[in-house]
This record gives C-alpha cells, structure tokens and sequence, in this order.
C-alpha cells in the first residue's frame, strides 16, 4: 500500500494521494490528491493530464499559484459566445475553483479563476488557459464512479451539468 | 441505494449526491452534493431552497457560476451596519465560499462570492443575492448532525458562530 | 468522545470537529475543523496557531472573514523577491485558499487570499499578514499522516512541495 501514496513522477506534475481511513475493510471511492503542477506548464493542460493520469471524471479542484500569462472567456448571453482576452503579464492566481465532469467519455474541466496583478487588483473569470510561472498547488478531489455528464443546452449555448 | 444517487427534479435546482465508501457496515454522516441551481434562479434562494430540501444545517459551499445580477453587502464596523450594492450586468462568478449554520432552526447561510466583469475586472464582498444567468455549479457539503450555531454579537453587531 | 466535539477555548481562536463516520471500528485519519479565529487577532498567527494545537502539519484552508488591514507579497520572477503591500482599510475577505505543509518539522502556511474593498473592487495575493474585524471562518482540513514537505528550489526562489 505504501508505493500508492510515494511521489510520483510525470513531466507535467507530482502529486500525493492523501491517506484516508485506516481500514483494510472497504475502499474509500473517493480519492484526494495534493498536486504540484511543475512550472512554465500550461495549467489547463496539466490539470486535464493529471485527471486523465489517475482516472477521475467526476470531481473537484481548487487551489492557489502564480502565472505569467493568463486567458479568461467572458461568458456573453446575449451572442451566447465567449470573449477571450489574453493578460501576458506576472499575476498571483488568489483561488482557482473547478469541477471536473464527463463529455464523450472524456474529461470534462469547468475552471475558474482569480488573479492579482502588480498593483494587487483582481482580474478573473472562466479559465481557458494559463502559464505557471513559480508554482501552482492544487488540492483535487475524485468522486469514484459517481456519474456528472455534460449536455449542450440550447437556450444558453452552455454544456450544463447533466445528472 | 442506487434511487439515492439518481437525477433529482426540483423547480431551482437539480443535484446528485457523491458516492462515499463502498461499505455496508455504517453510514458516513458527512454527504456531499453536486449542487447546479437552475438558470434565472435568485442564488441564495436556490441555494437555502437546496439545503431545506436535503437537509443541511451545517456544511459549507463552494463553486463557480455566471449572472446577470449580484447584490453585495460590505460590513462597516463603525456604523456595524452593512452598505448595499447591486451589480446590474453579466458576470462571472470566479468563487462563491460559504458556509451553512442553524439560527432558531433554520438554515443559516453565510456566503461571500468574487465576480468578474466584463472588462475583467473582479468586484465581491458578501453575497446578498445574485439571478443565474448562465450556470451556477456548486460543492455542497454537509457536515451532518455536526453543531454550528449563531449567536448575535453585540461589539461587532454581527452573527458569530457558536459551537 | 463527546468531547472531542465540544466548544474548544483558545484565546486566538474557537473551534468544532466536524463529525465523520459513524462507526467504531476505525478511525478516520483525516479531521474537519469549523474554524472562528477571534476579532481583532492577526488571521497568519491565529491560523498557526490552530495548526499546532490540534496538531495538522498536511491539510488545507479555505473560508471568508472581514479585515482592517491585509498584507500582500506579489512574487516577482525576474528578482525571485516578494514585493510587499499593506492595504488599511476594512475589507471583507471574499476567498482565502491556502495549503499547510511540513518545512523544518513546523507548520508552514501557504495562504492567498481575495479582499473587497469600500468600493468593492477586489484586490489580493499571498496572503503575508491581516488584522481581523468582523469574522473570520475558515473549514480548515488536516490530511492526517500524508506527508507534503517544502524544498528550496534555486529556480524559482520558492519553497515548492516535496512529497
């Protein structure tokens, strides 16, 4: 059991498996990891690489860090489309928060985020991409085989949670 | 026990509950929920209408979402009154950090929330009220027969927790 | 055991155990705390504090509160320095996020946070130091025996996680 919670190693990430219940009776479905995206990663693209690496399609992220580059979709309901906008800039990410579901049998990231510019002010919103540059600690949260799909909603022109 | 996680209807919102451990030895008290309040919902309402449904008088919340709306009070600890303003355009909800306590019986919700704009631009405080426009994806968790009270303060004029 | 749950008195700070399972076969590693650090402590040295007293030296936090004053330290790359910021004035904390690791066999805090400001605007970063007026309730969760030690890394100047 021992090796399941040593560092592991990829190119993108590390991450601990935090330890549960001390039990060999059962299994908890629900496993939580402490990730360290490494640095200069694209954010978006090691958390959908760390997800697909220890298998969860139904969970949660939440977490802190820094960038140099971030990329927010703005969510417009009147065109129903997202404007994106690029800040190529140092900033604290002050809390990322997403949850991780399942579209077409794959995974699914629903992530947003706050960041802190040289001047301390906040900018934010729906995380399309970001470049690490420092550190970015997250705390992910796997739901086992619990089922949260995804479904492309007319009225809004959103894929909303589909139970 | 598979009726328990099946698609639940309910005019605000839709959920389904996190599978927990694979045992039939006991029952966790702490459940955890996969909370979508529908959209053009008032967030609040949905959100207390949500705890009254599954019964939570003690847990927290966390998530992301969109509106078209949001209403912050800012506490001033001179007057110990709160300032009120409405936000009356799109935005997204970058985080929304809460918590669920009992006052005379009821659920008491305590949620504070930063929202971006469309330039970007993040504004928050205490979360008086917010209208979906969008989504509104939330972790809900609770605690289950865990104790957390309020209690009116009277040098801060606030509802501080009692254990 | 039902004092394991009562009211826990602190000068810094007041807290309840979240209940877990019920069940006396095992016992759970991992603990759930309701935090209230009290008025007018500074929240770093309150939340160190709890650390050492119920004894969590892998875990995370997260919550809301309001403040008199919070300092921020935005991490510059080019120098690897933190530039300190000191903002007096009442803000409510809309988020804090933060970790607790292992460094030197003590607690070591890795804290961000969100404020908004009288005009709401929200400003934020790694959170060095605030002086708390109002509330400050925090969901602090301690991961047991796991182990998230910090490492100096000559690259970025920072103290990543070692696991």
């Amino acid at each position: 059991m021992a090796s399941l919670f040593k560092k592991k190693e990829h190119p993108l990430f590390c991450y601990t498996r935090v330890k549960r219940i001390s039990s060999n009776l059962f299994e908890d479905d629900n496993k939580r990891y402490i990730v360290s995206i490494r640095n200069h990663v694209e954010l978006m693209e090691g958390l959908q690489a760390f997800c697909e690496h220890v298998g969860i399609l139904c969970g949660q992220v939440t977490g802190i860090g820094a960038v140099s580059k971030a990329t927010f979709r703005m969510y417009d309901p009147v065109t129903k489309q997202y404007v994106d906008k690029t800040f190529a800039e140092q900033m604290e990410i002050t809390n990322i928060t997403g949850n991780i579901s399942e579209k077409d049998k794959e995974v699914y990231l629903h992530v947003h985020a706050t960041c802190s510019r040289a001047d301390y002010s906040c900018i934010g919103g729906h995380l399309l991409s970001a470049r690490i540059n420092g550190a970015c600690e997250l705390l992910v949260d796997s739901f086992g085989d619990t089922k949260a799909g995804r479904r492309y909603d007319d009225e809004t022109g959103l894929n909303l949670y589909e139970f």
